[in-house]
């Protein structure tokens, strides 16, 4: 009981501290290395240097726009199907992406753009963020999580581009994204139907499975993986998602005390590592044929003659071990530090539950306060 | 009875087959038809014949997101507005939209792009589709299809700008079907009010008729219409529609025994054929005076002078009756196909509901599970 | 008791007249004053004076589309958060925006592109109202409000450098307007949680404070404000601004009767008001160095000599009194004008109510009409 009152009060001083000091030392950092670059800085920029394409601000694509409506929209609501945790979804996801994309200037910056002590911005990119958990939904709640659902799948395509180099990798990325996309929807509908309770979809499949078809291309759409390469890659994809949600979810949960909530390891997870060995696959294949002048953006090492095909193909199977490493141990520690004391988690009965950091009006309006109807206001007047 | 199980078993099979087999056949054709085009294939781009425009990936307006951005959440969205059907509207459209863009491929690259027994694909759109009907909704329906509707708002301009050629066909086809939406948008309120019980507004007017000035553009957007002419074929196109849902479809439904439950006829029936007529009018007031050079981009036969701007006219005349024709004999037949018993269509009593084809979760959240409020948490802890 | 019928004949007759005068006027204004400008009308279209740039249609930054879904999903869905004032918060944000965009054609056209007697109309931006309430919210109309929040986040950077000048100070713009957002949205998250009864946050800070950031960096995001500056300014802004809707907002309405429900004060006007003295200190600050050639696009008096930084930053300090004047004339003169008895404002107990314009389903469906169970209707048939 006597821990009752601190623990409020420490609830109360958490967060304001945690955005404060974090958003102070962001500030301090942009204020010793960050400087405008020279399409930004009213100094560096000169009238007559400039063609009209320079002074006017074209969109290229993908757009800073695409992929911050891909993080806010996308993910903040791809999990407001929680019964009881949309104003945590939405709301937690906003608070992420605005602190990421401050840090994603100073991470990119140290590695690009960082000459003459100083990190030089332009119109730059955020990063992502994600981790919420699920536990059921209503009705309405799986709506909006459509929103986010349909706002990924519109901008997975930009996603992917927005890392490949310019010219046809770029075109070839968007394209192939969206087949794999498109193949992955009708997987996803194919095996939800298949394998529900009398033949019925279950809209976490589709929320999710859907858009396994644009993580299994995350590593081969800009290589010549061909349209139906990636027609294929995608129904797989989502044929393999719906059944890691269906039948291994409940075995992680029951026999390995796992709970993959919104299912990160059925849609990131399993079509994750089916992208790296589909990418190790298709470098593998690489020839100068298929490639053209185009080998050089896309491998050039091999384009140059350092590497072959198959020792690309190696080198891709090796990051894959090097990507499930960081995993596993990354993981594992943050589950570590999670258990922390001091990091005060919610008892369990407060998981999913936005009364935790969140107040909360009623689910409806409150009948006693409502107003006269027009009728009876209008016969009082 | 006893056709209860088999019943079921069949629901089970009917969307995996029709999936699995629709996204196989489509590979195959993919696989044997479909290859990158010269800007999109590796080996076909070659990095010393492309500008830096070329290299970077611009946005030309429509862009093929602002597509799937009216398709996927504008047409998702719009009929969520049912009570029990919410999940079948976004997700069936969903996936007929997932579909649909592959099959344009196909389809368009037959028609435009198919050279060396190869079709070649960059950047492509999809087709639109859909078929969903109205019922009754509730508040909060009625919100989510704003969504949809805001959406069709903001993307109709790109979708009639799609087709035209570039240049200022393009242009004067956004900024027409922008007037046009805003008139009829004032058209609408207008009307809905007048008509409506007491004086109130219909959201079911405002959902719809609102977009009918987009439709009634459709024609002619390409023209020299006029902001002028933009305006007032708008705010006709909002009332025709208005009135149309408020006096015609009752007596569709009780005379003639059609259900057009989401007002097909009012938005796209009756708009449409007013655009039809339209587009009769501004063609045959076409002069070289009022195009000059532009002429042979919007009517290439008049400007090379083998057809003359009345007959053109008729020609667009000939156009709306073959469109009616075919209307006319496709719905009749796609009527008695789904007539044909095998296809099992569900009771009268299962319409509009979702639960035919999804597990639904319920309208709420289940209070007997509801967790501990945080203060008793603490309490406890 | 007499009044009731004639009031409910002046409803049904107050929008629709209101409707067709205003869009009959502004169809004729159009008839007289519009025309298409070069690059739309197709008569004054060469093809051959265009370079590909020029016949294609790029989207620059930013695009009008930006605008608008900033407006209509925006400003449309940031007041759903009221529990029976949904409709009317996106239907009218609807209908204004659809009408200020006819006006905007006339009135920018009038200021910026009136010659020959006539306006010359390419593709244009809308401008904005809004001027909605709020009172109390439930759940879900929370999330819908969240809709609106974070289309306002994404495009209120295109939405301040609409404005500016091409080059430098529309990158210059973007960027800080977006650093501003993210700090002001970390400020917001603090200071919600700081001042939150047991440390919660209040979903009403988040929708609104966290925007601040766009407001305060209004006047000074084309100056050489520096990312530093922008992350302080914009943290300040949500501190500020959730301080209003914490402390200040209940004062206005015990003690000056005053009712901000949706909270302008707190969002647009402190912000405000610390914007332009943020402009004031920071026009002060400009040097030839710090803005070299750019001096001219931003503050062309100084660049070419006629005026000193400090007597810019006077004239920025007198704008601001200027503002504030018409604000509080024009505030004054609206209050007095809705006070006019004929305008028929509705009863205090009909404030925030749909049903006043809006025909209003019922919260839930309607179970006495609910469909057969599936079971039930397989074993019926």
């Amino acid at each position: 009981m006597a821990g009752s009152p601190s623990r409020a009060a420490g609830r109360r001083l958490q967060l304001p501290l945690l955005c404060l000091f974090l958003q102070g030392a962001t500030a301090v950092l942009f204020a010793v290395f960050v400087r405008y670059n020279h399409k930004t800085d009213a100094a560096l920029w000169h009238r007559s240097n400039h063609s009209n394409a320079d002074n006017e601000f074209y969109f290229r694509y993908p757009s800073f726009q695409d992929v911050h409506a891909m993080v806010f929209v996308g993910f903040g609501f791809l999990m407001v199907f929680l019964q009881r945790y949309g104003f945590s979804s939405v709301g937690f996801t906003f608070l992420l992406a605005a602190f990421a994309l401050q840090w994603s200037t100073l991470v990119q910056g140290f590695l690009h753009s960082f000459h003459g002590g100083h990190i030089h911005v332009g119109v730059e990119r955020p990063q992502l963020e994600k981790s919420k958990h699920r536990q059921g939904s209503v009705y309405h709640s799986d709506l909006f999580a459509m929103i986010g659902t349909i706002f990924l799948w519109i901008f997975w395509p930009s996603f992917n581009a927005a890392l490949t180099a310019l010219g046809a990798g770029q075109h070839r990325t968007a394209l192939n994204t969206y087949y794999s996309l498109a193949a992955s929807t009708l997987g996803t509908f194919a095996l939800s139907a298949l394998v529900g309770e009398d033949g019925r979809l279950d809209m976490v499949h589709i929320q999710n499975a859907a858009l396994a078809g644009g993580v299994v291309v995350g590593t081969s759409s800009e290589m010549m993986l061909t349209p139906f390469g990636a027609l294929t890659a995608g129904f797989l994809a989502g044929t393999v998602s719906t059944l890691g949600y269906k039948f291994f979810r409940p075995i992680l949960e029951s026999k390995f005390k796992v709970q993959d909530t919104c299912g990160v390891h059925n849609l990131h997870g399993m079509p994750g590592v089916l992208g790296a060995l589909l990418g190790v696959l298709v470098a593998g294949l690489a020839t100068h044929e298929a490639y053209g002048d185009g080998l050089e953006s896309v491998f050039p090492l091999i384009a140059e003659g350092q590497r072959s095909a198959t020792s690309q193909a190696m080198h891709q199977l090796f990051g894959l071990f090097v990507t499930l490493m960081f995993a596993s141990v990354g993981g594992g520690l943050g589950g570590l530090l999670l258990k922390l004391p001091f990091l005060d988690s919610p008892p369990d009965s407060q998981c999913y539950e936005d009364q935790v950091h969140w107040q909360v009006p009623g689910e409806h309006e409150d009948k006693a306060q409502r107003p006269l109807r027009v009728e009876e206001a209008d016969t009082q007047a």
